[in-house]
């Protein structure tokens, strides 16, 4: 036994922690008052005897005979299992630090079937026979050597990147607690954390004393999807009971560049994807709000029942903003559901300096909002915040009896499962709450704005650079840099097809190098009549102007000769 | 530096991992050599010098001068990271250790009011200045200190409890991982794992060859409600375009008593709750097939068109399994979907002993299965599972050309997200995976066996006991055992509203001592006509037959004086 506090407490802990008079409606602090003793013996162990020493000691230990069953619940379970997870934390810890290292690579490359034909002994096929603790750490530190490193300051592939520590540290403890979010009963601190932390999102938005409602969900594309369902549900209410027969033919307006789960909401739904309306979008992406509105007076000439319209905050490609505001009167001026995806822009709410760029967002009647993106957030952590209070719950509810008894002591408003379409719910919001206790509001403000400073760098820095063409002109609202490189085989080619073609393919060609050679990773994709282009974008806090100037450099060197 | 490792590591890793070479399609494998002679010499090192020594040393540290800021990417942030984790680490694992002894409650029961006012200096506000780490090591303490020990042996709760030390390893590994299951590029690894795991998931269940296809969904509810989508979609293809105004009224038939999700699904895919038909049951809550077979003809003959039927192999309370070969025969006659809802009991087909309660499983067209549940494995883990290849693609691909761009450099049959209704997916595979390969199959059956042999000792404990009375006859199928407990003051009470309305209030006031003394947890809820009752539920492998006679003990005097 190596863990001195452990003594400590043993010392106090051995009665049953049980109330046994009578009041048993009281509550029986008696180990509380034992906690607070242990507590400051702890302080004072600590303080007294252990200044500069090891807290708890990894002894050395033969894994290769241990296994599954030797760790708790088993009898002396203990050490092996503290050992095997310090065993762990190492690969983790030494993970981590590798990660943020630049002379290590962002991903060691094989194809499919590389991996599945088994690397140097990583056997990915399932067993009827347990393995050794020993094998199972060989496999974690393998799972991370063909993994992608997609906290390192070199991986640009996603809208998501980054390791933030404090969030890693929080995702280790939700995994830890290992509790489900749909009762206060076996979920007290997160419900709550979880409910002020939606509460402050939708002060930050703009709502009245931040009143409302939401939920965290697992990913944007189902926030999206809750959007339209609640919209549908405040308008038709009657399909929750008899279907879509119930209501005439409704449409949904989005832009054609937002992001394609508003198209799947709508096949998902019901609603069918053709009735789900794109609109057209100016030279930098952004919705024309004239469109809308022609498209409404079309629908409902055409005897359809236009619903819904989301404008997008931040596009997936482009991250361009839609004028939420001009949006915002059509809206009202026809009746409308008014939501804003700001999976990707949301997060610059928190930035005084930008947040102007979502201006009229807090005429929503809801946002999607993907803390998990901008703002850093470990995967995954997307909230649906809506602006009527109760609708989520109306929309929503089934009010299982197995779950969400009526009489149970504790005020049954906190359980908050019959407002989701889940019914199990994981726990997102820990980590966030505790990044946001450690960071501040101000942190995430810096952040956004370190992000969007290095990606004006970058635009700088190519725009008028040889071999570059930007897709759209002017400086991008978002961190989104797209551009096309043009190798110097292509630069004196007049345009036209041909041109077309082989600029096509430069962008796959310089991935697929850089990801054999696992130095960075940006991702490209063609849009509307444009060909492949490299859609740079950045999140992650790790990121500085070298990591811009290398990629940049990186880009040069793969593609020249191409 | 502390870590023996990292020096020996530094020794050889400060050129640069890229390939220069004009070869850069051929992978360069200098960095692999490299690791691989820091292994041997790590491993060396390790026999010369470290036998019983610490490969870390923890430093101690003063956190309360340190911000989140001070971490990686800091400069000079390695050592302050390294330091907080293993701070958190040891938060961690003493709140596994402790989770395992039965000396510590199982809660320490507020409620949100009480929590919210701030419990000895817990502030669960948010604020706009950053906190230093010394604060967030205590909020992690706090966090924990005011949950709930779902893993704690006398928590029974809910269908998923226990924490299995592998599984919380994997889920440590994935959060550090921190990436997303939508393309092979960013989550090589995880892919494959998941493919390898859900076809022998197939092959379990018993399709040939596990041919099909499968993902693994955030939730039983959200897995049952795919199993609606793919039906729709394999007879009304044309729904996902037009919407359902484009299909007849279509019609779901589910038991009375199961899971809500499929009514829920009724609800969200525009079906409408009153297209979901429930089914009668028998006395053990089991279907009744002539039933479905009656309310089919009933619906045709109103002319609904039947669509799909769900067969839950274990349901919530009662823990049921439907006869799947007599539902499967009328599915065939009538050319219905077969779903099988396994949430909870898809685990028993892990045990030779158990797997015939699921006979003619391999007759479904889908089946959900949640590991999560009765194999233990931490949270969220569930499987939707579906018998023919390529119909999930084809409900719900949306070929985004951002992210699933055909011009790859690999097999981009790997890209596994435009088969789900997500666009971003957490990884939920590798605990699963690295469980299995902990424990083998062998394993699981063994977890399972031994749940189910815990509930038939708690069975014959208490089928003939004074103060008992079993809600349904016979032995439970599943591990649920459902049980009024009848306080000495009802027991003369003739039967009648008098002694409902009594009995009714029992088991919420025991349930809410339990919780205020912090002893144990189980769950109750009245079903049909019957009060609300105890169900109890074994899926913790930390449970032991003592655990199952404190629970009885803890009812009786707890209840004894109601």
């Amino acid at each position: 036994m190596t863990w001195l506090q452990i003594k400590a407490e043993d010392m106090f802990c051995n009665s049953s922690p049980c109330c046994n008079d009578a009041g048993f409606l009281q509550k029986n602090n008696s180990l509380d008052e034992k906690s607070r003793m242990v507590g400051a013996f702890k302080e004072s162990t600590k303080n007294q005897m252990c200044d500069n020493s090891e807290r708890f000691t990894r002894a050395e230990t033969d894994f290769s005979n241990l296994f599954a069953r030797d760790l708790l619940p088993a009898k002396n379970g203990e050490e092996p299992t503290i050992q095997f997870l310090l065993e762990v934390v190492e690969i983790l810890t030494n993970y981590v630090r590798k990660t943020f290292d630049r002379s290590t690579k962002v991903l060691d490359f094989h194809h499919p079937h590389q991996l599945l034909e088994g690397m140097e002994g990583f056997n990915l096929e399932l067993s009827d026979q347990p393995e050794s603790l020993e094998q199972i750490l060989v496999d974690c530190r393998d799972t991370l050597k063909y993994g992608v490193r997609t906290g390192h300051p070199r991986f640009f592939n996603q809208l998501s990147s980054g390791l933030d520590i404090i969030g890693l540290a929080g995702e280790w403890l939700t995994s830890t607690a290992n509790t489900n979010m749909f009762t206060y009963e076996i979920a007290p601190v997160f419900v709550l954390m979880e409910q002020l932390t939606l509460k402050k999102m939708r002060e930050i938005i703009g709502w009245p004393n931040g009143d409302g409602d939401a939920l965290f969900s697992p990913g944007g594309a189902i926030s999206n999807m809750y959007s339209v369902m609640v919209a549908r549900y405040k308008y038709f209410p009657e399909v929750k009971t008899k279907g879509m027969s119930a209501a005439p033919r409704l449409v949904l307006f989005t832009s054609e560049y937002s992001h394609y789960s508003i198209k799947k909401a709508g096949a998902v739904l019901g609603f069918g994807k053709e009735n789900v309306i794109l609109l057209k979008t100016d030279e930098r992406g952004r919705v024309i709000p004239a469109d809308l509105e022609a498209k409404i007076i079309d629908a409902k000439q055409k005897g359809y029942v236009p619903l819904f319209v989301n404008a997008t905050a931040g596009t997936t490609v482009y991250g361009a903003f839609d004028p939420i505001n001009d949006i915002a009167d059509i809206c009202e001026k026809y009746n409308l559901w008014l939501h804003v995806d700001g999976a990707w822009g949301g997060g610059l709410l928190m930035s005084r300096k930008h947040r102007h760029k979502l201006s009229g967002i807090e005429r929503a009647n809801s946002v999607t909002w993907n803390p998990h993106k901008m703002m850093g957030v470990p995967l995954q952590c997307s909230a649906i915040l809506v602006r009527e209070k109760g609708i989520l719950q109306g929309c929503n509810s089934m009010c299982a009896g197995y779950l969400f008894q009526p009489d149970k002591q504790y005020d049954v408003t906190y359980d908050t499962g019959d407002k989701a379409i889940q019914c199990g719910r994981h726990v997102d919001i820990f980590k966030f709450w505790l990044m946001w206790k450690a960071k501040g509001t101000i942190g995430f403000e810096q952040h956004i704005d370190r992000c969007l400073e290095l990606s004006e760098y970058l635009y700088n820095k190519i725009k008028n650079r040889e071999g570059y063409e930007m897709v759209f002109e002017g400086q991008p609202q978002h961190t989104n840099v797209c551009f096309w490189y043009i190798p110097p085989s292509l630069r004196g080619m007049p345009h036209g097809d041909e041109r077309r073609e082989k600029l096509h393919r430069v962008a796959p060609k310089i991935k697929a190098m850089m990801m054999e050679c696992g130095t960075t990773m940006v991702g490209y994709q063609p849009q509307g009549d444009k060909v492949n282009f490299f859609r740079m974008v950045v999140s992650n806090h790790a990121v500085t102007k070298s990591d811009i100037d290398f990629l940049i450099d990186e880009i040069e060197r793969l593609g020249h000769d191409l």
